[in-house]
């Protein structure tokens, strides 16, 4: 065999990893991994935007409070002085808008908000209407691809904490590697080492409290109904990441029994 | 005096309270610190979705790096494929642009980015140019009523800075009533801090290590520059929030003799 220059010898190489990262790379989990965080961080991005509009705008406005970031910028959108605030207006707060737009109108020591000071406000407000609109591109994007990629799992939960779980995971061969313990208390990373390390109690869940089967049940229901789910969960990425069959529909069924047994359980409980 | 019955009062107090309130929020500094601060945070969250659409498209793109967001937003938003990537729309790079888009045309491994992938990442890189424009509007309302309310510090030093001291100080009249010490050392608190607490090194600038005068000086230098600054914006801020005399050039010929000594006597004892 001929010797190879240094010079081939690098090139060679640089090749070779470059195949290797690619390949690593073109598995189809690694978009979904990257849309889920994403996603994540544009929850974040918005929400400290809005923190700001509210501080802002909140000098002019204070009984103007929603949870809800979108309704926010439209109300920033369509009212810059008092007489703005019509209950027409703010209808998009629903009930108590007509309340709300009366006391505001007739409230008159307050600042009022200025031309060039609004249209800031107004373009932070356009801003975060993007990040909303980038939000839901990105939420349509993941319903597509998960089912694409993990049908059985998507099946029995919603395809944002599927592809949570995938992220936490790092892949979904590993995630099918897990068992349902570890599927249970995945995100819950953090609150696992307080307890192994501080003694404090152990997780009961982690990404899983966020399916609102699991957060709106009992509190003592809550850990039983978790290891419920991470079992058909475990089952199904089991069959997304091999066998490729669809047997998520019986997985379905068994889960549905499942989850309604250990409900009636608990309230013959209380009944006793 | 009649006395007044409970509801009276109630509403009285209530009255003299929202007065209160307004007359704090009526100050024409208060628009100015949501205004900074609203545009430090929007740098912020610029800088994470800048650092995910980089993670992102980094995998198919590995090559396209940019200390720039806009710019990144840029090339996101005209180059899918390998083949996109030519000499012309790689421009924005400047000079190793034909370089790049040979070594990226070339490359076959790499694997190549979804439509629906795209789709996702590029409005992420629109919601980044919104978030710029936002930036942009909001400086050019900084850049205005600074000038209006503080026309002396913003003769000497650029409004963003001089926003951020406002800012920092809380007032125009705060601002004011701080020695050119303090004034030198606003925005570096926690390293006062350290430097009381642990015996650091003491901080000699804040916010005004922000000016390119200050930053782009020698070691040195810095601390006395930075002392020099100080002297002075404490002089033109007291113009600004009591006698309301514009006095800045003066103010600002001196400034600039005392800067070109301080950079003469460094030069000097280098020399000798």
């Amino acid at each position: 065999m001929p010797k190879e220059s240094r010079e081939e010898k690098r090139s060679r190489l640089i090749r070779k990893s470059e195949e290797e990262v690619s390949q690593a790379f073109s598995s189809p989990d690694h978009p979904i991994i990257q849309a889920i965080s994403a996603y994540k961080e544009l929850e974040k991005i918005r929400g400290m935007l809005y923190e700001r509009m509210d501080e802002w705008y909140g000098i002019y406005f204070p009984e103007l409070k929603t949870g809800n970031p979108d309704t926010y910028s439209d109300i920033i959108l369509s009212v810059r002085t008092r007489e703005d605030a019509t209950e027409e207006r703010l209808s998009v707060l629903g009930q108590e808008s007509r309340v709300l737009s009366e006391r505001i109108i007739s409230s008159g020591t307050r600042p009022s908000l200025g031309e060039s000071e609004y249209a800031s406000l107004r373009k932070m407000a356009e801003a975060e209407k993007e990040l909303g609109s980038t939000m839901e591109k990105l939420d349509g994007y993941l319903k597509e691809s998960v089912s694409i990629s993990m049908p059985n799992i998507s099946y029995l939960i919603d395809h944002k904490i599927a592809a949570e779980l995938l992220w936490k995971a790092g892949s979904l061969e590993r995630l099918a590697s897990f068992p349902a313990s570890t599927i249970q208390l995945l995100g819950a990373e953090k609150a696992l080492f307080k307890h192994l390390k501080f003694g404090s109690k152990p997780p009961k869940y982690g990404v899983l409290f966020k399916l609102q089967q699991i957060s709106g049940a009992g509190k003592k229901q809550r850990g039983r109904l978790a290891r419920a789910y991470a079992t058909k969960i475990s089952i199904a990425s089991r069959a997304d990441a091999y066998s490729k069959r669809f047997i998520a529909e019986k997985l379905k069924e068994s889960l549905d029994k499942e989850v309604s047994r250990i409900m009636n359980q608990q309230s013959k409980m209380q009944e006793s």
